[in-house]
């Protein structure tokens, strides 16, 4: 079969394998769509990161090179003799999320170390991908493309929780990337008041427009903190910050009303010069969000099943494997109007 | 009368002034008892910060000298000609923050501006203090001295409210300064689990164990993190933060557990790196806490009032007037095995 390995920074190969022989508790996957994850491009400019280094990872035991990503729809081929309640022609996403099993709660078990199919494993950016039963949600009528975006969408649903948002409350989201844009639509399918949202790609700020911002605002032009004071000026209820520069994170903190909070979505790389004073003066508590819990992974599976979520408007290009350096990792790389790339495996809808 | 008034840095004068005229919606206070403060140190050290600098209190319209002290008691010596419910005989403390009343709730009110008596207009440090009445929170057969200390109970008791910090937790406290000790008060009477408390000094660490700590440990000698991850591997629920330097909030957030909450009580004033990674991380939550909210002041008098909080323990000197400079500030300065120092004024019990 095909499949795109990562074997260092700037070295992903599409190259022919042979197709991993499936275990009792696993399930054969004919992969559908699988999407172009901005970690992927951190991998692939910057890794390994996440993709194991020198020898195993630590949770699989898997070495590079890697069949890459993690945002997968498909069809079940073919199931092991342990699995129950999964059956040939299902139609699924995976939930790639793989913990060390450390702690009772999956909550714990994801800050005890975690990886992923398609960076400390295999993954979808191939004809067939083999994972563990329990990795396997079935999608039912799902179109198999938006199947494909559950996982980025359940970390913007993971966020809205460890956010506490309520019903009816005014949010800011800081960053218009594919996350920043999923974020918008979580925080609408939860009952969000005004969206404010800022970036500094006009296109992106079109799209914001298009699935829910009430206001798209490009903060290169208009300081942010000052729109936002206009309409609330205490601040708006809960910030999202999706764009992990230093500014954005002071500008989050000072758009947001005492008791109001933060939540960090966003990976920061490096350490800056932050003084906690700028909590103590404004009473703004902060938050963050990594991956998902199981639950959440199903919840947005429902979520766009039934049409409260709909990510079809954030996927800006479709592409064939062979394609996927130039017109995935390049054109995302240089392109900032692109949000999802999603890449065709057998394309089934 | 007497008076101990800020001139400027380490420049506190005590010396006779005219007794203010008492206003109709004002309260003459005979003050018994008045607790020095960190903030007061501060202002004697580096001041004027919150005292006004150039020209007047933007709230209040003082000017220097301001004669100090915000933590104080006292018998009600007479009442201006509108105030109903206070009487000449009372016996009461002072809640000493002004707020400029912008908003509607005393809440937003804090994080809009703020000064104390004490600060930005006359206090305690005086025979006799005349404030607003509705700054005058009665006590009833509270000793006097121990009223003297609701004001700094009362911010270690608003930090268990931002905490979230619910019945049966368990919480570490990095720092035993007087704050951090009226912290260990404060969560102990919240029905605290295990208290872990860090802090340098072995004096200080002998009262947090007399008081409810549970483990008082020297942080110079003992990891705390590795300490709390004896007991708590995932870490403790509740964090308070007390020091206020770059190390004891980076080991606060390791010493949470995911989904728990750091508070950051203390001030910090000075900028320093940080990785926000750190959070992400860890799940970890950070809130801060900012003086108290008024039904803060009056749960706090209420609790000592019971004797649900025994503040008598972190008193650790009783001085005159007089003797404000030389065995209040310069003493605290020099002496970390100190906590509360009460300046007695009419010293009535």
């Amino acid at each position: 079969m095909r499949a795109a390995r990562f074997y260092s920074k700037k070295d992903v190969r599409v190259e022919e394998i042979d197709i991993p022989e499936l275990k009792e508790n696993q399930v054969k996957i004919r992969v559908a769509w699988t999407g172009i994850c901005g970690s992927d491009l951190h991998e692939y400019l910057a890794g390994p990161m996440t993709i194991p280094g020198d020898g195993p990872d630590p949770l699989t035991g898997q070495e590079r090179p890697i069949t890459m990503g993690h945002e997968y729809s498909g069809v079940v081929e073919e199931v092991g003799e342990n699995v129950k309640d999964i059956n040939v022609g299902d139609r699924v996403a995976v939930n790639p999320l793989i913990t060390g099993g450390v702690a009772d709660e999956g909550l714990v078990d994801m800050y005890q170390g975690f990886t992923f199919y398609g960076l400390g494993a295999d993954g979808g950016f191939a004809d067939y991908s083999i994972v563990e039963a329990k990795n396997v949600v079935k999608v039912g009528d799902t179109p198999l493309k938006l199947a494909a975006t559950i996982e980025p969408v359940a970390v913007a649903v993971q966020a809205v929780r460890e956010s506490e948002m309520k019903f009816g409350e005014s949010v800011a989201i800081y960053g218009a990337g594919p996350i920043g844009l999923a974020q918008i639509l979580a925080v609408k399918a939860a009952g969000a008041k005004d969206i404010f949202v800022f970036d500094l790609s006009g296109e992106r700020l079109e799209i914001a427009k298009k699935i829910g911002a009430t206001h798209a605002i490009n903060s290169g032009e208009t300081n942010p903190v000052e729109f936002i004071k206009q309409f609330y000026p205490f601040g708006v209820d809960r910030t999202f910050e999706v764009a992990g520069v230093p500014i954005t994170l002071e500008q989050s903190i000072q758009s947001t009303r005492p008791r109001g909070k933060v939540t960090i979505v966003s990976i920061f790389e490096q350490p800056f010069e932050f003084n906690p004073m700028i909590l103590t003066a404004s009473g703004v508590n902060i938050a963050s969000s990594l991956a998902y819990e199981d639950d959440i992974f199903e919840i947005t599976q429902h979520l766009i099943s039934t049409g409260q979520i709909d990510p079809g408007e954030i996927i800006t290009g479709l592409i064939e494997l062979e394609d996927i350096v130039d017109k995935g990792f390049e054109e995302l790389s240089n392109n900032k109007s692109q949000a999802k790339i999603l890449v065709k495996l057998s394309g089934e809808d």
